[in-house]
């Protein structure tokens, strides 16, 4: 434990750091490479002093003294020498339970944590607000990219009406690769995990829920209501086909695994899933493991803040941010903004929800095709804006793309083009957005 | 004089408004119509109580009453009703004046004015730090896009080494017309002014020094050293030549009027002026009136805040932002960030300063020129990157992008290429920013 004696004269934060990998690593860099420039910021010095990692043992090349690293992350948030703590573990538990803790004992806490957040964000806040200290989260969706803060504050005056944000890097990158190189899933998950941009189980970025536990934070932050990972619909990018990738290109769009949040009649309507986005619009230029939110708002129009959404020294300059914020806070008796969310808005059940689609089907090439689909989807209200043949005979295919329309009444339509006579197979369903 | 009588109960923090312009009534009407969630967000009700116009007696259709409209701003100032000065006159005086008056009267001001920030900043903040209360200026680069407050903030635990910003709306509609449409810049300056725009007198945007000012400002942040606008090397875009867009866009270029700072051996290299930027770079896609400030940071990488630049309501989000900050802290007894240049870095003067060029020479079409011509590059140190010719015969010219090189050599090649027999003219020099 850091004596008294480790303490430099005048005014000093101690963090204690839950977590020792990749990101945990590079925040102690951080702190300890620009202490200088830190110490102005802040107004104090901020020091790393104690470490809870799996093992303690083992060398991670940090210019700290062995005995600041235990195994034991309750010990970090306990010791009365840690003034702040920062979890970078990641996970519900204990990272949940480790956080209360540390509310509760009076110590503002730092996150980069995205899953313990949109799945318990209500009690930690409330844990902040009974305690008075701070629980700051910038690190939690989009790396270094600022977005929590300029959401909280900056756009504190503005209505903000829908937020589409590329938030996983991973799959940008598969898509990407799709994109530009004709890449298969497969081959383009394959590369990514080669370059470490994915993980050896890429799960949860492939199907999603990485996006959605990022799409429920913003959500919450934008439209000042609480939601949660599970409200958020969600499809994952791993029944995107290099066909689809191509036709979109063809059509001058891009294909992005997009979380999405909307204000639909007050209600919150949020969802991850691949979706076509035009060519022309500022998302389609973020390629690769960039990530991007774009916003739209009544008074300041289209915003987007756009960076680097992972990586260990991106995310650690969010979370240094947020421990500057903190330790000033701290040593000046005051408060950033707790928890934002006065409203209680419904969420919108995925049926309810619109949006314009894209449809790929193989058809008989015949006259009075497009009639018999154009009834089917006709009647069940879904406006077709264009359509088009490409191929003829047995490779006959139409693409239609749809006016707004209610996701259930597309559901509908495509259930009953499935048993036309005239259409052979629908071979794509892909939603469209970002166009006015 | 708003009478204690007119004041709701609980908290309220009370609005004095120098300037009743497009942005100050965007500014009155967006706390009216937001007034709910913003007591929600500041925890207190916002009230724009006195505001100082020109003509008290003309109607600007704001829901306020007669009596809140004074042609006196320094009453508005000393008015002890009014706890918080929201400065939106523009320029140097009497806004810096009444500024002073505010802050030392211990009244938080708010202010979207680059002009004086930009002249003034540190007389400013200093009396902001004598008063304890807080000088906010988010509005005053880059409209409704959080600039200010990530770059003080979010990003306080960054070493920003390089910014390139689009700052000025009227002259990116100028040059993306001219790019798109292959308008000459009169054409497409008129064309900005029927719009609305432009000013009816837009000297301030086509000769840089706007762009300058807020150059001025996003430096002074980034790399925590007073920068004022007199500081900033400034060219205007009045002499940016249809043939030059064409064949910036015949190389995969786009000209821009950017704002440039960037950290030199710890120098500071601030300056103004078109440049040539890459198709596939994110300011490339920066269209029309749009604004974007692009950052490089040592740990966070690339990052880009991307928006509406200018207009009432986009700048208006902005003041509200800051006013219900400042209001925050008001009511909480503590203060935002203040002044953030704690250290005395050089300005690099313009012929020291480095990049890469551009150069259109009309030559003689005959063998050996390219010879001549590289000689004199090599000679003063000014390395070719590429080079090609266009055209022949009397047509003949040569297209040379360099490396990265002194300002001062390339003004010494270009004057000894002047004096070459073999060239007949060189026609345009342009710089070329954010080639990696």
């Amino acid at each position: 434990m850091s004596g008294p004696e480790a303490r430099p004269a005048g005014g000093v934060v101690r963090v204690g750091l839950l977590g020792g990998g990749t990101v945990g690593r590079a925040v102690v860099r951080l702190l300890q490479d620009r202490a200088e420039d830190i110490a102005q910021r802040a107004g104090c010095r901020l020091e790393v002093v104690r470490v809870a990692v799996r093992d303690p043992e083992r060398d991670r090349g940090l210019a700290l003294p062995p005995h600041a690293f235990t195994s034991s992350a309750e010990e970090v948030v306990a010791d009365p020498d840690v003034d702040v703590v920062c979890e970078l573990i990641g996970g519900v538990e204990p990272s949940r339970t480790l956080m209360l803790d540390a509310l509760s004992r009076g110590k503002p806490v730092v996150t980069a944590n995205k899953e313990v957040l949109a799945s318990h964000g209500k009690e930690l806040f409330d844990a902040s607000e009974a305690a008075g200290v701070d629980l700051a989260f910038e690190g939690a969706v989009g790396g270094g990219i600022p977005m929590i803060r300029p959401l909280k504050e900056s756009l504190a005056g503005e209505r903000i009406t829908r937020l589409i944000g590329i938030v996983n890097g991973t799959t940008n990158y598969v898509l990407t690769r799709m994109d530009e190189d004709g890449l298969s899933f497969q081959d383009a998950l394959d590369e990514a995990r080669e370059l470490g941009y994915a993980e050896s189980d890429p799960t949860a970025d492939v199907d999603g829920s990485d996006a959605a536990a990022k799409c429920a934070i913003l959500a919450s932050i934008a439209f000042n209501s609480r939601v949660v990972a599970d409200d958020v619909y969600r499809e994952g990018i791993d029944a995107v086909r290099p066909e689809d990738v191509a036709a979109a290109r063809r059509l001058g769009y891009v294909v992005k695994l997009i979380a999405f949040a909307e204000l639909e009649d007050e209600d919150v309507a949020v969802r991850v899933h691949p979706a076509m986005i035009p060519r022309d619009h500022p998302l389609a230029a973020v390629r690769e493991a960039y990530n991007a939110v774009f916003l739209e708002g009544d008074r300041v129009g289209e915003l987007m803040l756009y960076g680097r959404g992972a990586g260990g020294d991106p995310t650690a300059t969010a979370v240094a941010g947020d421990l500057i914020h903190v330790a000033r806070n701290l040593l000046g008796g005051s408060r950033g903004r707790g928890c934002t969310c006065y409203r209680e808005r419904a969420i919108r059940p995925m049926e309810r929800m619109e949006g314009q689609y894209y449809l790929l089907l193989e058809v008989e090439d015949r006259p009075g095709v497009l009639a018999r689909i154009a009834t089917v989807t006709g009647d069940n209200h879904v406006s077709i804006k264009s359509v088009w043949q490409e191929g003829t005979g047995e490779e006959a295919q139409l693409v239609l793309i749809t006016h707004r329309a209610v996701e259930g009444a597309l559901q509908r339509t495509v259930r009953e083009l499935r048993e036309l006579p005239v259409v052979r197979a629908v071979r794509s369903v892909l939603r469209v957005e970002g166009v006015e």
